[in-house]
């Protein structure tokens, strides 16, 4: 069971020994000054990335058939240059089935994914429109599908980057759609919580989550608007029910649904559905790179005083924590 | 009392005779091909604006002195040049004090405006925040401020043109607001909901309603934004235990609201009640125009599987009713 | 049959009279000055549109059914305003089943259809991999695709907005592509090739070309890429023995033919072929523009030394045609 | 008194031990490879800065308490790494009161200012409308504010980025708007010149000049223009007489000076003083920035044949100095 | 002698019969709805245009051949059409040698070119660079070169588009950059004056000013800026004294004149002249088209407190007259 | 004779001792932490670049007096620092005339310059039109050009950077452009050969190629676009014949063959040669560069599964080499 993350390590004295379990992200052959070879490892865990060395590849505690994406289990300390923390491996052995979960080697959601699941599918119960209920029944009843809906990760690296962080977007998508559609009588809320849940299951598609979040080959050249709307017109396609113009508007919710051109969107949102859904993604994905930034500043022990640093995702700007700023205790939160 | 309305002529037969209360937008001096003077006017009414021709202004029932601006009853009809009405006028008089109503001659809130204010007084009144809710209290007991905020149109041209419109917008943001707070722990749901009353405060300086909408000079050298937070900045200078780091807050919220730069505001939005009150302001902007047109297309006749027009304030493209084309009769709206 | 063409109305004396054969683009009931109905309509052919009136509907010459689509015979004269032509109808009658070609009523290729057809055969023939050919045939073996992609236009407006346009609009690529694949080895011939004849196959759905040129409701929502790709895969899902990677470069090939997110392709082109394809459908499309607006000039009786006017598909700007300016015959065009 | 400055040390043989005053702008502990703690530190005078290491925190002779924006006493020496300076420190101390001057620590004008300031006295006095003259005076006679005035930077970085730096930007700007005054006599010259005097007075709360040059949290939130239209308007809000219109031209002037949206006005300039107040202040701000590059390719030794860096406000552009080029002695500069 | 002009007719009262001289700008043959053919032509003089009608081109009173270009004296009247008016020409007859001046035909400059003249070759005069000096001369002294620059519009239609528009234009920036020079002593004066009196030289060859103002073909295939550097090329070639990295100079600065890619200069300003000269060039463009603005507002009879129109070279802002509205005489201009 | 080149050593085992001739690119005096000065070098050959040091500066067998620029044989050995290989150097001196190929120093084509010669010098003979024909004749037969022309690289960076790029490049247009011009009758072909021959010949001007790829100074003020024309309207005033209308045809194809204002050509393609250049340019210079991306992801040991890095010039978007991807052997090309 692993026991110590990536991240308790900042508040290690330097050169405490320690044992982990981590999964290994790259491994390259090195050498120092004086022409000594050395092994360069990224490791990762749910909690972050550490980069580590082995100074002595040839000793006999160091396991050697060890590659990319393999779990090992390392004995060590850390030391810090320039803020940035390094492990100096003594020992390492390739991890026996089951020592650890997968779960704790890779960021994942902090909430209960059956959980997540059983909410997806009561909005679903929910819906009074008999064709679109049916099609995403069908979709989810794809043993593959549903599994990786419920592990893939919902960006490589913006926002929800984590396992299940797809499935955790979508179920405070469908809440927040929820109560949009209550409020604009003119949106039809089957439609548009069915543009919710199918916007971006192409991403299932589209990434690998085995060692890191990557993009597949063929992910980068079709991309998960163009992939997620072939696993619906398949889907559809098995309904022969299924009214036509109804396709074409939940096909037009995926293709639509990144609102511009030139976000990867090959048409703009020409129905109200469309235009809410992409208000609703997008205002989803920058609240939950807001509350990640917040976190990052906390951990890095920033005051309350001092905004975040500049936020890529967010036209690089900076952000300040309106409850700490005025003093609040954030209990609410 | 006003019986007839510019968007009922359109089914008069040509030739029919009427009398109507119409508001003078513009009055000109021109001549036709023969040298013959006449004199050319833009009515206007709530429901929209009409060309008119008085072809002998010497007649002694033209009466002679009447200026834009001026409240005139017209007795006349209508032809059609080009699918464009225009109004040949046999009589006009100034109408008498109290023969129509103001409201029926500029375009309104389709709402009950004693009743939005209501709303809006009910939102103020369930915060929890003191200092915030003082601010807004004070601000809206200054008649002249409660009586212009009332009135006022939420622009000149794009969303909400209309007398109550800015309220209407206000109240409609309130309820979205409620319930986005409500979904996103993070949000300070008294900041944003302060945000929203405040935004466009500014427009009651920036706009004047008198003679159809327009900006006033000030309102186009300073803005509604510049012109809100001077009027929020008097409200919590006479407010000494108001905090300064709220203070600052609030202003952000107003200075920030465009969420652009090249749309005007000074700032990007850098709290989470800022980037919030962006999206939520946008959407309803955006809904509210989505409605509008497709009025537009109802009244224009067009059919179910036909799109609108392009519409020039969602970067120009064209939408479909989904209701209409999946033909549903749409009574749940 | 046809003889009369709204090209030739302009060298004809005013008032001269004529009979002809157009299709009605519009129909509108309008009133004159003096409240006198008469209907105004918007005719066409393949060589233009022309304005005409009917000052007299209830005239015993006019038929009385018909409307918008429909082929009439007419007859009447032409007079100018503002160097514009408009007709006035003084005998109409809806034509009789074969009395004129439809490729006489909307403008179509100056080619030979099926010449330009046995030209794309002979393509596919010559191809070297046999799941591409074996693809491109299945496809083309289609009845209802084969006739449609003989007959679409490539465009609604910009280029080879005519009657078998999109074909001449292939088979004059595949010949560049042929060329310039030879000229760079590291491009695969047949998958250029493929990508050519593939690319805009989705404008058979996208656009309806029976009463002139015009997007469907699905084509507007979906798109030609989107259109394409799919009908890309229905083949291909027939075809069992298809790779999956080849699979994934024939769709990228579509997907990014476009060349730039802001165009409307939803990825970038990625692979060699796809840079080509991009290039080449580019180039294409400008010469055939460059080509149409020299003849435009020469209609508009435009002398060697006059520019263009300003070519909005080509950002505005005006052109000089080489040859004329420098005086040559042109002859070897 | 401070007699060795940063910019001095590029000179000093490697290894030459001195004693100098600086400001820690930064101080961070840290551990080498072999785990030995050390500090870092970033030190800084009016000339520069410098990274300083003190390999053993412990030895007596190194000061305990002193934290960032303390001003030290150092003994140690240089050295080099790619091309980069670092001192090593032996001794450390905090400076007694009075020791140093705290001019030198931080960069400033190399102009006298209280010249500076009795220069822009004169040309409020030589100003012949009264409003504005009172406007001016009541500002520049709040202690605060002065004080404030002549210490400013003109901004955290980009030009004039020293204390004095905005009133030394103020004084030139005065004087080349006297010079193009005078040119178009369409220029009102008073509100120009106090345009000239207003715009960047926000800078006086945006920035903080302490330690470093920074935004203030406030600063970063509401930004200068805002800061500094309100400390405008309160200033007015003092003077019952002064002009409406006026207020609203002045404030538009401050309102608009960066002259486009995107560079965070939010108004275009209007009126023609508001035009080129923003012609002349970029001007001198693109001056100065090639001033202190070309200054700064003389510092690095380059010789008169090459042309400097890429200059980031210059949109990246090179530049060449025009008289080193043309072997001029430049002597008239 | 021509003593009535275009902008003189506005207050003639309808009908009223005057004779008049003006140059034809183009001619054109039309019909009447009862087919009756008409002339209309477009006249031109120093104040502005006019349409005109010959409703009887038989009429013996009526000259036969005259053509675009003509100059012609004309009787008739003038009506208005929705605020446009139109003379209708009775009598028509080509001007005979020197009944009229070229300068009354089309705007000129308002001020004395013999005197700006004069200006200009005392700057040259002053200059202290002996090879700048020569070569100004050298250019200056080309009869033909002299002619043109003495009588070139400086724009088509943007700013100074007038005859002696150059000059005009030259001049103020010559005492605008006699100005800057004086202020930022870094700027080669002689070098910054220089690339004013050339930078827009190639005008003379790329605009033609005979029949009002047009490009040539060549200055629409070349433009100014590469006619300007070739025939400054040509100039430096007979002067083999000339330094080479002066002539670098100077053609950078014609060539960088316009200040960015994007508006036509294929490189960015890179010596401080150049930055110089593109911000003066630039603001006297700007303060030239504010003045014809305001003078345009002034003629429409707008009043103080009205905004100009949205003036397309300036972004599409509005103006306002800051004297006027602030209800000053404005004498001091 | 050069028989080790750099990219030769990534196979070398660390500490292999060697012998090599280089061109130093540049030279600089460091220390060492310990305070030891060392020199830093930086070395080329044509087939990349190398880092070096020489510790012992003073060693008898280190020559003292060589600079940048200078070519030199170098004993020592290499190790590998995070990827980046590093040479110590112990033995160094300035090579002997004819000891080594100026060729062998800096990249360069892989093509026999003399053959590239002959088919550019047959494209010419070729021509039908005596004018272009006489000028390229008359350009290339200067001496100093047609060594120039036959050195030059045709970028510093971004494709074709290597010597004999320019010619290279050019032949693939020529040959690619005769393709071109015989699928589109519309084009000149000689005219649009010369524009391929003469678009880039300011590139002799701009770039200098003696110590690896830079600009000039001249270069970077002036441009190659305006250098080659200066080149080639000096060929003209040669040819007295020469029409005047083809002059500025062939003038406006250099000025314009960036196509667009912000990649630097001060003019749009107008004439149909002019797009067509810009369009073949474009594709040659993109399709070279996926080329070499290629190579250097092989030389990488990248696999065939992998997309190569974001490239710059194509946007940052990645690439796929189709064929490896697909399994193919590659053996026909």
């Amino acid at each position: 069971m692993k026991d110590i993350f990536i991240s308790d390590l900042a508040t290690f004295e330097e050169g405490r020994v320690f044992d982990g379990f981590f999964l290994v992200l790259s491994k390259q052959q090195r050498t120092t000054k004086n022409n000594k070879p050395y092994l360069n490892l990224m490791l990762g865990d749910k909690t972050g990335q550490l980069e580590a060395r082995i100074w002595d590849p040839a000793d006999p505690r160091i396991a050697k058939e060890f590659e990319k994406g393999a779990i090992v289990k390392l004995r060590g300390s850390c030391s810090r240059f320039d803020e940035r923390l390094q492990m100096k491996v003594e020992q390492l052995r390739i991890v026996h089935a089951g020592e650890v979960e997968k779960s704790d080697l890779l960021p994942a959601t902090g909430y209960d994914v059956n959980d997540l699941w059983r909410q997806l599918g009561q909005f679903i119960e929910g819906m009074s429109n008999p064709d679109l209920k049916a099609l995403l029944k069908a979709i989810l009843a794809d043993p593959g599908i549903a599994e990786a809906y419920r592990e893939a990760p919902a960006a490589r690296q913006l926002h929800h980057a984590w396992l299940g962080g797809l499935l955790e977007h979508v179920v405070s998508l469908l809440r927040l759609g929820d109560r949009v559609a209550a409020h604009y009588p003119l949106l039809d809320r089957d439609l548009l919580l069915t543009g919710v849940i199918l916007h971006d299951i192409g991403k299932i598609r589209e990434l690998s989550w085995e060692i890191g979040f990557d993009y597949t080959v063929e992910g980068t050249l079709l991309g998960h608007i163009q992939m997620g709307v072939e696993l619906v017109e398949k889907a559809i396609a098995g309904l022969p029910q299924f009214p036509p113009r109804l396709r074409t508007l939940v096909l037009h919710l995926i293709l639509s649904h990144h609102g511009k051109l030139e976000f990867g969107s090959p048409k703009l949102p020409m129905i109200p559905e469309a235009l809410a859904l992409n208000f609703i993604d997008d205002l989803d994905a920058k609240m939950q790179a807001v509350i990640s930034e917040f976190e990052k500043s906390d951990r890095e022990g920033k005051g309350p005083d001092e905004l975040t640093g500049r936020v890529w995702s967010l036209d690089n700007r900076q952000l300040l924590n309106t409850r700490r700023w005025l003093g609040q205790t954030g209990n609410r939160q």
